[in-house]
């Protein structure tokens, strides 16, 4: 079993160690300190030994920072954390509603005029210590320090140290050399001799390998630096590497020789502002240009390969999601919980003997608890199911061909009305990302709106974005495009993405549901203009309950779409499942 | 009769003035030369004596410029003008596809290494000869210089010198006084002493004047500095303010003085990187800072007096479009040319007795000609209608009480089946942004997609924005909101926009249909969220052609639409027609 329900932290646990890391600051002559959720990698997922916002704070939601002053402690955190973050810290801190208040103004307004505010140059992006900076304007001072929680910190743990796995050109589709030639042409081109990779997806892409230092991420901590004339120096810690071949044009370091060999390149060395840690920056100086990790994008656009690995992971998630469905119709709710619910799910998923890991942790929440967007369950939140509500499973595997992400709203018993219109408004914007068609050059920002449209029309929004990137035995979150007001890169073929509107309505119901797309060249209409357009493939194939489904009203179209796509399922799962499954599958596709 | 036909340039004007330029530029060591079409105030009409493209090119359309080199000249124009410049230009000038090939790119590719290009500092903004000068890398030499075409254009006409009137209270709903006090406040919240206002419009705005020196927009050639203590300097030919009492909050000085009193300032000086001309950076030097134009946002939210102004005008403009709709429909299409058509419809616009001028040249455009973007009719390109074809119609009138912009396209007897389809397409796009409601935050971006997708989903789409701001008796096209896949400012209350899809088919047929709307609050609604939410208010008031309606495409939601648009129109325009208008008005609002 992946997943754990205990509480992860006490909000107890704060107040004193505040108190230890102010009088530390005391020592060191600081009046602040900036304490990020983030590592020195940058990802959504990080190792128990850098869980320094947690340890602080309590706080363990995935996005966030913490602002300690003398005289205050800020948490900012965005609006998915609104609600957790009053549960799990103590008083001494202040959740602060990011980014409606910004890290600039709070300090600004907090701390004394002139105050040296410290952070660790290794967790911070450039592109945020700059912003920071602009924004303050030299009223207060922002100083590179060692890190001050590791200091206090007595009992933390060791940094992971899980070996690398090749990741064959059967499932990655293009050799590494070619990657890297691909690329070293480009930085050619650029004028730049090196770039700087501190992203561990983009290295595990270019390199095909994969790591198991963080947990639902199959990457590796290490840093790489890519020359102009593809050869690859690696930073990783010794040993890590002992199952890879040799290979002449990979030179590796242990990962304390980063910044003397970064110090010793020649410039132009590119680094990307927007993941690159401050410290990358300070050792390079002038040497330094500001440019896009170049991995990004080539590996945002899945290669034949890959798709074909996530088209047959996505078939065998379904085979696990269906079965889960059954077991769970057959199953009295309120002799079920949450937790119930999650290591069933996590069980079908084991079952399918290929599950590396789950991708993210499920998010089962019923009644109430599902209108918390980032709802996960522990003992103490755990809440027994009810008929007459909505179960909202939020879930997804990690298979060694693909990462699936898929949600489901499901209708315990029987439903009440305004529930199944909120889901049929749901659905519909669901439905209209999924059969656009639209020319090249749109982006993310472009259509998430055809997913809020029937919503709005009734007053009603959700305050995430519509969908996120998705790699490919990577990261489950992974840039750079997404559906979402504010994604302007335009969408390019072989993107994944997950779509996935909602509505919540706090303290009764929340509703979700998701399937990830493929972008796809769209085939040449009678009719239709000589411009390239594109659409999207569907890679789940999961049914959608039909009991929430208010038929009167989908338009034609949409129900058109609605029963085609079940009709998809039940054609992608034939022969796969158990007799159970399968009979409720049978009548889960039923037209409507 | 504001409207004229003659075509205003030939091709054969343009080579012996290339070549007269070509040896001027070499007098003076200059290997080329930048000929905007823009004059020093950025708007898209420009006096006669501006019209330097025109003048060397005979390229008309009303965005492009030119860059002269020694063995070559491109005119760079954009989508809209790819048909018009091939029929303008001599073949001495080769038509550039702008934005898709860059000024840069190309001027790196024509222009020897080292070259020196020369351009006039009134006549390009900051952010452009910018933007230009970082693309150029070095490698070639931007140099400002005197105006090299006024030098050899002998008959060049006067500057103009309109008199100025005062835009009463009555009409503005805001002193002057109460307009600068608020952006007086704003410039030194921001520490700046004051803020250069460059664009005719703002300052028309600000001070509640009107001018006539340019064809179709009420605005007065003059620059102005707004100061933090709210006082006013204004720049402008002396005589033309006689008619205006004296204020002694604004100091009057011949616009030869700008320089002069600029450099005399004391800083920080607010400048809009985006409109100001680069003479302005040049003078203030270190003083300047670069921010917006403080006059653009407030003047894009009209006032409840402006709104009240707005919809008179637009009650009035029915009138005449309807009078005109209603004539055209008792002729017989062959007796009728396209230039017939603009006459009789500025004969119906000038029989309100109100007509100030009209809003821009009225694109009249039959059959294939309609599917020229921004057709504009002559002696030389007119055609005679003909029943089966389409008309397209985009007019528009300047009230003293506001501005007015519609589109229609008007079946010529019976069209095609295929002209209807698109044309219900295009109408579903039009009716979707009618009828959006949406969050605050929301742009033009997000919405634009929502006038595409029916289009979309049949392979179509069409090559300019969905829509564009609208001033209050000032320009047609008001900035700085639109509905365009590029505009990521977010609607607020009291902009006005216009909603005009289309579809155009090469060769054959041109759609467009368009209304002015307003964004406005939208009324809670029950089962709502409790969140701000924005709709839009429709200005215009004039029947949509049921006869171009397939209503078996419309949903049930856009055929009650279109049935209550049509029920305002009867309801807005009743007992003010004549009895044939009346009479036509009543068949053409019948429920589809």
């Amino acid at each position: 079993m992946f997943q754990t329900f205990d509480a992860p932290t006490s909000p107890d646990q704060g107040p004193p160690r505040l108190a230890q890391l102010r009088k530390t600051l005391k020592d060191y002559s600081l009046d602040g300190l900036l304490v990020p959720r983030a590592d020195a990698w940058q990802g959504e997922y990080v190792a128990p030994c850098d869980e320094r916002l947690a340890w602080l704070t309590g706080f363990t939601g995935s996005a966030g920072f913490c602002a300690v002053l003398a005289e205050s402690a800020g948490v900012f955190i965005d609006g998915r954390y609104r609600v957790q973050v009053k549960e799990q810290v103590a008083d001494v801190f202040t959740p602060v509603p990011w980014p409606e208040v910004g890290l600039a103004d709070w300090l600004l307004e907090q701390a004394p005029k002139g105050a040296v505010i410290g952070f660790d140059p290794w967790l911070h992006t450039i592109k945020e210590i700059a912003a920071l900076r602009d924004k303050l304007n030299g009223q207060l001072t922002l100083q590179p320090t060692e890190n001050k929680i590791d200091l206090i910190w007595s009992d933390r743990p060791n940094r992971p140290h899980a070996p690398v796995t090749a990741h064959p050109i059967e499932l990655s589709g293009q050799s590494s050399v070619e990657k890297r030639e691909t690329l070293a042409k480009g930085l050619r081109g650029a004028g730049h001799n090196a770039a700087v990779l501190t992203l561990p997806d983009s290295i595990c892409w270019l390199l095909n390998i994969r790591g198991n230092d963080i947990p639902r991420i199959p990457i590796t901590q290490a840093y790489a630096i890519l020359h102009a004339d593809a050869s690859v120096d690696l930073f990783i810690d010794p040993g890590k590497t002992d199952d890879l071949g040799p290979d002449p044009s990979i030179r590796q370091h242990p990962f304390d020789a980063f910044l003397s060999v970064l110090d010793g390149l020649n410039g132009p060395v590119r680094a990307d502002t927007s993941s690159a840690p401050v410290i990358v920056e300070q050792t390079l100086g002038d040497k330094m240009v500001a440019g896009d990790d170049p991995c990004v994008m080539p590996k945002a656009r899945k290669n034949p390969t890959e798709l074909e690995g996530m088209r047959a992971a996505h078939r065998r998630d379904a085979v696990a999601m269906v079965e889960f469905l059954a077991w769970l119709d057959a199953q009295t709710p309120s002799e079920l919980t949450e937790i119930d619910v999650v290591t069933a799910l996590e069980g079908f998923r084991a079952g399918t003997n290929a599950l590396r890991d789950i991708s993210f942790e499920t998010i089962s929440g019923s009644g109430p608890n599902a209108a918390i967007v980032h709802y996960r369950v522990s003992h103490d939140t755990n809440r027994r199911l009810r008929s007459g509500e909505l179960l909202l499973v939020d879930s997804g595997g990690q298979y060694i061909d693909g990462t699936t992400d898929i949600t489901r709203t499901i209708a315990l018993g029987d439903v009440g009305n305004e529930e199944r219109i909120c889901f049929t408004r749901v659905l519909q914007g669901m439905i209209a990302i999924s059969r656009i068609r639209f020319p090249k050059g749109v982006a993310g920002a472009h259509i998430d709106t055809l997913a809020r449209a029937p919503l709005w029309m009734a007053g009603q929004d959700y305050d995430h974005g519509t969908g996120h990137g998705v790699g490919s035995y990577l990261s489950v979150h992974e840039g750079p495009a997404r559906i979402s007001r504010v994604s302007n890169l335009p969408l390019q073929p072989g993107m994944i993405l997950s779509n996935e509107p909602g509505y919540y309505r706090e303290g009764a119901f929340g509703i979700r549901i998701e399937n990830l797309i493929v972008v796809q060249e769209a085939p040449t209409l009678a009719g239709g203009d000589n411009r390239a357009m594109y659409d999207f493939e569907t890679l789940t194939h999961v049914p959608i309950d039909r009991s929430l489904i208010v038929p009167e009203m989908l338009s034609h179209e949409e129900r058109q779409w609605i029963n085609s796509y079940h009709a998809i399922c039940a054609e992608q799962l034939e022969g796969k499942l158990s007799d159970r499954a399968s009979a409720w599958l049978s009548q889960a596709v039923h037209p409507v």
